[in-house]
């Protein structure tokens, strides 16, 4: 199984909105088929492992890190495959919440008198595919709040620090780094307008190996970006609030920018709306840039599973900015890791960790 | 010397305003004598060696943590002890910068025809005297800024979080027991006035082998504290600024207070003025543990050479409160330190760590 999670690892990115998975058929204690679910349309990871073993599945064990389909999609239900290659045995890490799946694959398995055992590394399996869980069970994309904040806790001013000669940025290049590797995994990117105003980023994944880049979101609530900003190209999101001006959202969309009107919460674009958009657009995993007025509202709604921090071994006082603003009620998580990142430390929190 | 360095950690607490210093007498590859300084007024650690090490020191070589003195003191000079024990060589770690010693001790050796080296382990012995170095270098004891923080860098408000239904600690019982160590490891424990009237805290060290309490040191500039509090109680230093109302401060000395009058600062007392008088009460270390007004007078008056944090895996916002205010500049350390602490993690940064 742990083969199996390395090998689902290699469609991330590649076949949202499905979940990556990955499979191994063994025969005799040897492997005889490997597959993993390469991008979307292309064969699921269980029908490439038994394409790969061919006549050797027949009595042989299967090894699937998530419960196979049991309904005709892009591709043909995968637990017909099983079961006409004549696997014997087959071991599941996590049953699929999808509502057409939810436990249909493995009841047809087990009626066709293939024994089935479902479990084998959930915890591990649940992490790799907690984005795809939550958006089948909750109905919206995991999310995952990224700071970069001094050892008071305050985040860099709108441009950095660079006035006050104390560098723009807070931490160094490997924390700089490990941020775009997390683009890198993330299914979309979102930050407010007070970020794009002051940084303009490219909230593009440079530097590292990434197989695609992640949707640029920026949420806009009024729409009073200045269009020049380089953020706002072809393919960029920009979020806002039904109210605003159609003649703004028109000239965005004549650049190719694309524009979301979405209800309002009392602090702009609701969270919640843009988190059930971007989970029908086939995103899992969402990675939250800041500023604070965004972290604030995202905290404020409830919907931040994952907060982490590049931690900075500098105080800057009142100079910096405190995050967030007033909350009804403290969020609360559990560390889940803890690392050196050059001279700094990021600190990963989880909801329920 | 790695032996003489756990040797010498025995005496901590006891030996002020000495430092802490091992020894061993080492003979043909076998430990002939050990020796710590155990308190104050009693044998240095070389006589303590030197005596259990007995005629076996003739031709032997002597290890010793910090350079011996060639001063009478409170004990005669260690430097005619070695002499004439016969001693041969003499491997020193850190050589003493007081005033009284700075050198004479090696060349009184070497003068006498004795092999000396100096430097093996001299990191670790320098961490280990890290107070009593800065003392003598800098004239003021080594200060450690404590503080239990959210993942939002907040401390508790005065009185803590329990008003509002959130648990009065932001930290774990793991975090609260590592924070008792501390005092136990300290001089001296100091606190803002705020934190005196909003916790009373009792500032020892509980629930932890202590071989002496700290110093109890709290800033009260104009002397506006209540006399009922429990902190102040015989013993407890109130540091207050010269113009405090002189009634009040004999009240205080009634009860057995010590009160200090001392140069004030824009902020209160002066940070600087406290720690020149610690520094003569014979304090290498001084844990500052808050409040807000506090760390911030301390931290713009330049001498907090360490900062520790407890994070707690939560996020407060702006009910909690914020720290330090504004700074002339940055604060800017060296992570020497990240350990899980229960559900919390520490977080040690150490200026030029």
């Amino acid at each position: 199984m742990a083969r199996a999670l390395r090998l689902a690892e290699r469609g991330r990115g590649r076949v949202n909105p499905n979940p990556v998975v990955g499979a191994l058929v063994v025969r005799a204690g040897r492997v005889v088929g490997e597959g993993w679910h390469k991008a979307l349309g292309e064969p699921h990871a269980e029908a490439m492992a038994l394409d790969r073993a061919g006549a050797r599945a027949r009595g042989a064990t299967l090894y699937v890190t998530l419960e196979p389909c049991a309904h005709q999609g892009r591709t043909p239900p995968c637990v017909d495959a099983v079961i006409r290659a004549g696997i014997r045995r087959c071991v599941v890490a996590v049953r699929d919440p999808h509502r057409i799946v939810d436990g249909r694959g493995l009841r047809r398995l087990r009626a066709a008198g293939i024994r089935v055992e479902v479990g084998l590394m959930e915890g591990e399996v649940r992490r790799q595919l907690a984005g795809y869980l939550l958006t089948h069970t909750h109905g919206r994309p995991r999310v995952t709040l990224k700071l970069a904040v001094s050892l008071d806790g305050r985040i860099a001013p709108a441009g950095g620090f660079a006035r006050r000669g104390d560098g723009r940025w807070l931490t160094g290049p490997p924390a700089r780094r490990a941020a775009h590797r997390l683009r890198a995994l993330a299914d979309a990117v979102v930050i407010g307008a007070g970020t794009a105003r002051a940084d303009d980023p490219r909230l593009t994944a440079r530097g590292v190996s990434a197989r695609r880049q992640p949707l640029r979101v920026v949420c806009d609530t009024r729409l009073t970006l200045p269009p020049r900003l380089r953020l706002l190209r072809p393919g960029t999101v920009v979020a806002c609030a039904r109210p605003a001006p159609a003649r703004r959202a028109r000239a965005l969309e004549a650049r190719g920018v694309r524009v979301w009107r979405l209800p309002a919460s009392t602090a702009g674009v609701s969270p919640r709306a843009l988190l059930r958009r971007l989970a029908r657009e086939g995103c899992h995993d969402v990675l939250l840039e800041g500023g604070a007025a965004l972290a604030t509202s995202w905290l404020e709604a409830g919907v931040v599973d994952r907060i982490l921090l590049f931690v900075a071994p500098t105080v800057v006082g009142a100079g910096g900015l405190a995050w967030p603003g007033r909350l009804p009620r403290a969020w609360r998580g559990e560390m889940t890791g803890v690392v050196p990142v050059g001279k700094d430390v990021g600190v990963m929190v989880e909801v329920g960790g």
